[in-house]
């Protein structure tokens, strides 16, 4: 990874009428959030799912890669007729939709010649310029054009290949955070919360999330900062008030 | 629910960090978009999750809110600072936000007058003219304010009020689906399946699914459709390819 600078942030766009339509479950925006998070100091700022329509990705791809510093697609490049994003992507950009040569000897080593049909073919067609990302447990390598970096959309693959995405990308400052869970309920600290927010409010983003757990009521209290100091301080202020209020804290 | 029209469409809004920073894995875009899908015959054409920044929501409100016959907004409308949908969307359709009388009396009642306090007299607050959607498990209702329903966060909550968006919701045409499951690979049927679809391209969606199963990979083939005629032939040109190929069904 390339040298550290202040914020950096990105968008993760989900290429796919199955999860749109409620038919799979989405596991890929928690993995790769979580992973810019903590190993990239990349904040994920806005996630988008939409259909497998060239128009609306071609829309999509501009808007986001202009607003963010990197944009992680998901889905859409696999051998299928829906399977368009690499031609989407060519599109918004303006460049040709062609062969890349080091992706189809990846392809055509690891099928063998006889058994490289036009479908497997299709995988190896990206735009133009478009460098690798390698794939590990399928060998279909992802790519990244410009400030956009695709990934398929099924999660074991996607997975085995997060860490090929790293040389391609500007660290940024680490996101900290603290969670406390505590036996309350939101309401009868959020008077309070609302206040150590806003002395915070430029440094600190502060969470609460009502949770259940063996039966009981309780609320996760998350902190993240990409400042320690500013982290430890929330921290100070938030034990304070639990004494205050009696509440017990939950340790998982 | 209202009189048949022909395509509703529907756009789903998850407001939350604790989605966008990988914390907390959404599961309400697809019990939502199943939901709409099989009761309401309305499409869910695209999901955005955002933070807990007001400009943000304001934005994403009326751009989707014009783009699509509903909004669904989920998260963001509980007791705390970072509860910020109500006010948001009352900003977004320049409305006051203020306190909502039936809101208010339901509230007032499951928590008794003593424990009313201020927290939880802010779930009353909603955008002017709202109308309520009421919750069966916490008493909190959600609400409707011009085509935007707004859900809480909580996927059991939010689940446990999905009927009671109903009586706001146009029908639209059910949309139909069929499933065939073969123990073949993506790339073997491509070319035939990209030829059904063009065939077919007004009239049904064919998506191809690569899956995992018992150690042995297989291809979902899911064909969604309004017409139940053009689905069923679909369906024949689809078996005719799989007889031709002598691939197997795997039946679930």
């Amino acid at each position: 990874m390339k040298k550290k600078i202040k914020k950096i942030n990105s968008a993760i766009l989900i290429i796919g009428n199955e999860i749109l339509s409620g038919r799979t479950q989405d596991k890929n925006v928690a993995f790769i959030s979580s992973w810019l998070n903590s190993k990239c100091g990349i904040s994920v700022d806005e996630v988008r799912i939409i259909p497998d329509q060239e128009k609306i990705i071609v829309k999509n791809i501009l808007s986001l890669s202009k607003k963010f510093n990197y944009v992680f697609t998901t889905g859409g490049i696999g051998p299928t007729h829906d399977d368009i994003t690499a031609k989407s992507i060519a599109k918004a950009f303006n460049v040709k939709y062609e062969f890349h040569k080091e992706a189809y000897v990846i392809l055509e080593k690891y099928y063998g010649k006889k058994k490289f049909n036009d479908g497997r073919k299709k995988m190896a067609k990206m735009p133009q310029g478009a460098k690798l990302i390698y794939n590990p447990s399928s060998a279909a390598p992802g790519f990244i054009t410009n400030n956009v970096l695709s990934l398929p959309g099924v999660p074991s693959i996607l997975n085995s290949m997060i860490e090929n995405c790293k040389r391609y990308l500007i660290k940024g400052l680490k996101i900290h955070s603290e969670t406390i869970n505590l036996y309350t309920v939101e309401s009868s600290i959020s008077k309070q919360l609302g206040i150590i927010q806003k002395k915070y409010q430029k440094f600190v983003d502060i969470g609460s999330y009502p949770f259940f757990r063996l039966g009981k009521i309780g609320v996760a209290i998350v902190c993240r900062s990409t400042s320690i100091k500013k982290l430890k301080n929330v921290k100070s202020d938030l034990l304070k008030l639990i004494k205050k209020k009696k509440i017990k804290i939950l340790k998982l």
